[in-house]
This record gives structure tokens, sequence and C-alpha cells, in this order.
């Protein structure tokens, strides 16, 4: 596959793919990268779920943003990096952009076939649930009918716990790293937020800005920069910026940006805008908002997995991370085991908040490794 | 004092305030309320230092938002509610609006003499040190010498450390609560992302909205809207909205408010901008940005209290408070020991984060009743 891989699924003769908000798509385009080769057996694909503003280039460039592989420690060649967790040697991994994405899937920057233009708000309202149906199609379209293993942190976790959720029978393993069984009422009240700032650019238009050649920047970059602060600790923040001032030792006395952490920002939100869709953060925000295990379950978290058996499950979490904190990870545990499951629990203490599960956390990835090991 | 009560400091014969960043402001007016009777010996005289977007009605309604007393648990009559920390039938409370705010006090919507037109951008940047500085010519104008106790909880609590700093001797004892010795690095980014959504506002007018009859009230809204996560904890947010849908079970699936969350949030915002000045939020939480005793000891907490003696100082935090954590009021405490001061440290459990300490938490106020008799 070229680097602009693109597949298309619920292509006809197969059916549509149906949205938990009633609508039906048909033929439409998913962005997706794999690693490795596809045994005969056609047994050893692991699936790789990306979290908010991820990509499918987990173990590589992203040719567009030249951004690097955004996983580079948890996957990629054994032989060039001994001690990565998921061996592209070994296994056929696949990672695909989510729906509502803004890398190659079917989302509001996407042109319509029949209008000529971007779909924008027209897009439909989308679920976690419903990014799994179309990955389940992806999957089926590499001829696999069990993946050795379903992985993804944030809402990349969400997706695996879906995948248990709906297709168990399609997993055989999975680790959901840094999730939760639900978006809490905090995340929610920071998403909303978020989508306010975008949709409060005069730039926004309505959800229409790509056919009128605007593009509202300003409002983007504020929602990802709130959404930063959450993504960090108040102990990463203090470790790496504390209050220093970015002309040294004294402050301006200025509204302008006088601190590190404020510089830091800016260029998050900066360089955030050269690579995302707004539409894309309006809609996957609210497909998160609406991740309710709860609610699937009927308000009993074990009935959302009830067919998941003894299933081996890793669920791990990150002492300060606050957005997924340690307590929701350990509820989901609960779940899953009294749904059967054999779960493994932990939590790796860290300063580095939500975002460690990206980072370089020795005892973390160690775990990892032997868990994908264990499950062999 | 009727209800407008405004007294004018810094007036020539007196010398002008020389605030931080080195401009000079004479004539200034502060909004002013107080209660309670002054003793013949002017030695009953409480200071109640207000928050962020406080005001100077502490124990009663405001008459231009018809907002009740903004702490009627802690400020009140003794004869009407029996088990009021601060009894008004026996002490004289004072509490004045903050340089830089919107309630009479000398701030960015006051008219400039000069030109007949609001200040807007041009107020200079203030810092708490500054406010403190107005504050110590209003208990002059009173002609009291020494306050029996100086209060104040989140901002108001900088402004009691910044008493201590400054003016120790006019001090005999004092509560901070649910604050800090510094703003931290979260904490400078979160108002730094709430500033640049009142700025982002075109209707902000690069800080001289009300010359040009506009105000931003969406981006005042939404900066409210993100502080107000701060102020709360997850516990409260779930326990009061979890992720209860506005329209009973089910969701929307729409981009529209769908959960309670979203809708409280929305009321919070919109009623706020009904009652703040826009430009005064940035201007005051700039103010809380540069807050930073550290930098003010030379590095050294304790150097920032030299004169303090063994003043008795009570120090209160709640534990879901994660805008002013307990371990920060650990740090103040200890800075404050070492200083010399008898230091009464409490960390009061509590589901209601920041906002804890305005809200019935029977064991912080009982506490703080126990302070204030030890300390008659």
């Amino acid at each position: 596959m070229g680097v602009s891989d693109k597949i298309y699924v619920g292509v006809p003769p197969l059916a549509p793919i149906r949205l938990e908000c009633g609508k039906e798509i048909s033929n439409i385009p998913v962005g997706v990268r794999h690693y490795g080769k596809l045994s005969t057996e056609r047994d050893n694909a692991i699936l790789i779920c990306h979290a908010f503003s991820g990509d499918q280039y987990v173990g590589e460039q992203n040719p567009t943003t030249h951004r690097g592989p955004w996983w580079p420690m948890f996957v990629g060649s054994g032989k060039k990096r001994k001690d990565v967790v998921v061996d592209t040697d070994k296994y056929f991994v696949i990672c695909s952009n989510v729906l509502g994405g803004c890398s190659g899937t079917f989302g509001p920057s996407t042109i319509d076939d029949e209008t000529g233009k971007p779909i924008g708000a027209n897009f439909p309202v989308i679920t976690i649930a419903d990014m799994v149906k179309v990955q389940k199609a992806v999957v089926e379209y590499f001829g696999i009918s069990r993946l050795h293993s379903v992985i993804g942190g944030s809402m990349g976790g969400m997706q695996v716990l879906e995948w248990l959720r709906q297709y168990p029978d399609m997993v055989g393993s999975a680790m959901a790293i840094a999730t939760s069984y639900h978006n809490s009422a905090q995340n929610v009240a920071f998403n909303a937020v978020a989508r306010e700032a975008i949709m409060g650019d005069p730039n926004w238009c309505g959800g229409y800005y790509l056919d009128k050649g605007k593009f509202p920047a300003k409002g983007l970059a504020l929602a990802r920069k709130m959404a930063h602060i959450t993504y960090m600790s108040p102990l990463s923040l203090a470790e790496k910026f504390g209050r220093n001032s970015i002309s040294g030792d004294e402050v301006s006395f200025s509204l302008n940006c006088d601190f590190e952490i404020e510089k830091y920002l800016n260029h998050q939100g900066q360089s955030f805008t050269e690579r995302f869709d707004p539409n894309s953060y309006i809609y996957i925000s609210r497909a998160i908002d609406y991740f309710d295990l709860l609610r699937s379950g009927g308000g009993y978290l074990h009935r959302a997995f009830s067919r998941i058996n003894s299933k081996p499950i890793f669920v791990a979490s990150f002492s300060t991370d606050w957005l997924f904190p340690p307590y929701e990870s350990g509820i989901l545990a609960s779940g899953l085991r009294e749904a059967g499951a054999d779960v493994t629990e932990a939590v790796y203490t860290s300063t580095k908040g939500h975002d460690a599960f990206l980072l370089d956390e020795p005892h973390f990835l160690a775990a990892s490794r032997a868990f994908l090991k264990q499950v062999e």
C-alpha cells in the first residue's frame, strides 16, 4: 500500500453501516495503514485504535503533516527497536483513521459526491460504537475473522471496549489504556467548552467554513489549548514550565504572553490548526461525550460485556491522569471481571498525566510487553 | 453608609498609591461595605477579602445584581444566625471591592476623568500586592491601625498572605482559606485560555468595547464556563449532574446542549455576563497569575513573611480542591511556620472542590469559629 492508502467499506453489495443515530452510510473511505505481514492463517493481526487527535500513522511519519509516528515505543519493528511492545516483524498491525476524522476517513471535511462540497455540519452525529463498526468492516476487508489483540489508549481505549461489547468473538485479547467506561461529567463539560470555542469563532460559519474559504483557526487553537491542559498534570506542568517567565527572571506586567507555559500552549494551539479539522474536533468530541458503557449495559457495566467469556484484558492507568483517572479504570476492571474476563489491572506512577500512555513509561511498557507475550 | 458606598483613597495631600508595575494612581474610588460597629478602641475590625468574581457585598444582597450575600454562613449577625463565624454584632467587618474590579472600585470600566471615556485596556496591569495597598488605604480611612483579623478564600486568601507580607504589624491574626503561596502553572494556563476566550471575541474591540457600545458576552461566558469547571470537582460534577440528559433517558445525537452539565454551564456563563466586566476578568486573572510569594521571598517562602512573628494563622484547604490543592496549602503552612507564625493547618474532606470554602462545610465552619474565638 502507498502512503495515501484508502480503502472503501460498506460498499454494495455489502450492507451499509447503520449508525447509532439511525442514519446509514455506505461506500465510505477509510484511511488505513498496516505494518508487517498477515500470516497464512490470518491469526497474527493486531488492531491499534488511535486517540482523539491521532491518525493511522502509528508506526511511521505522517506524509501530510510530517509528524513522526505517534506511538513509536509501542509499535514498530523489533529488529530496529528491541524493546518495542507490538513487534511488526511478528504481527500484522492495522491502524485506521476513525470515522469522523480528517486523515482519509469519512468525516465532515469529506467531499459529498452529490453536492461536490465538503459535508461540514451536515455530517451525522457519530458515536464510538459507530467508529468500531467501521473498523470491523476494515478488519473484514483484510479477510480477518479474529484479531489477536485490540489495543488503544484514551479514546482508543473506548474503541477497544466497544470491540469487547459488540464483537467479542472477533477479539482474542485486549489492552484498554488510560481510558474509562464512560466520559465523566467533568470531561463532558470540558468538551462542551472546547466545541463552543470553535463554534463561537465567526469563521466557523455554522460548520460550512470550507465552502466559504474560511477556517476557524482561533477557535480551534483555543479548544486545543484548553484540552491540552487536561492531557498533562499539575505536576508535569510544574516540572516542565513552573512559573518561568519567557524573559528570564523578570515579569513584564503585561497582558501579553509572559510565562513559558503560555508560550507552550500558544505553540500547541497553533500547530494543531495546521493538522486538524475543526468539525472533526466537534464530532469526535461529541462521540466521546456519548460514550457510556453503563448505559449500554442497562445500568450494569458487566452486562455491556455479556459475551466476553474469560478473555485476557489488560487495563492500565496512570497515577496523575485526571482525565481518565485510575479510579475509573478500577471500576472498568471490576465490571470486566464480573463479566468473566481475565483482567490484569495496573496503575503506574507517573508525573505525566493523561499523556503518559504515549510517552516513555518503562514499567507500563514492560508490563504491556509481558501481557502480549503471555497471550501469544 | 448607603448601598452605593464609595470612598476615595490616595487622595492628595495623601501619597499616591504606587503600583508594582511602576505607575502611580491617586484619588481612586473604592466600593466598600461595612457591618457592625467599630469599637471606641478601634480594635474589633475584621477585613474580609473577596475572591475573583466576588464583591464587597459579603453580608447582604448586592443592590445592582440582586445576588444574595456571597458568604452568608461566614459573615453575619450572630443574633440572626447563631453559628455564624464572624459575628457582625461583635466585630466591625469591612469588605471592599478589589482594585481592577467592577463593583465600584477603580477598574477598567471606570470613566477616565480626562477623556470622559472608560479606561478599558489602558488600565495598568495590577497585582495582588497592589490590591492590598488599596485595602490598606481603606483601613486607614477608617482610622484603624491594626485589624483584629484578615480573612479570605481563594484570591481573597492571596490578599491575606500579601497583608502578612507587606503589613504584618497591622494584622492581629489571619485566615487563608483554599488558597496558595503562588498561582500554579496549571492555573496560569487556565487563566491564559480564559483571557484568550474574551480577547478573541470580536466584540472585545481591543479592550475598548464600552466606548463602542459593544460587549464580548460570548467570550466572557466561555471563559467563565471553563473556569467554573475548575471551581468544582469531578466528584461534585458527577454527584450533581452525572451523565444525565436534559431530555430524560434518551440522548438526542445532536451537537446542541444535550447533557444537564452543559445546560448548567450555559446558565453559569450567561448569568456571569450580566454582572461582570470582561476587562476586569482579564486584569484580575492576570494579577492572580503574577502572585508568587516564593519570588517575593527571593526563592524562600519564609522570607516573604519575615516580620510575621508568632501571629496566629489558620490555613484551611479542601480535599477535592484541585485549583488550590491541599498540598499547596501544606507548603504554605510550612513556610509560615518557618517564619515563626503560630499556624493551624487543616484539610477538610469535601466533595465540593474549590467552591467548598463558600458552602456549608460544617467542620470547616466550626474550626473557623473556634480559631476566631481563640484569638479574641
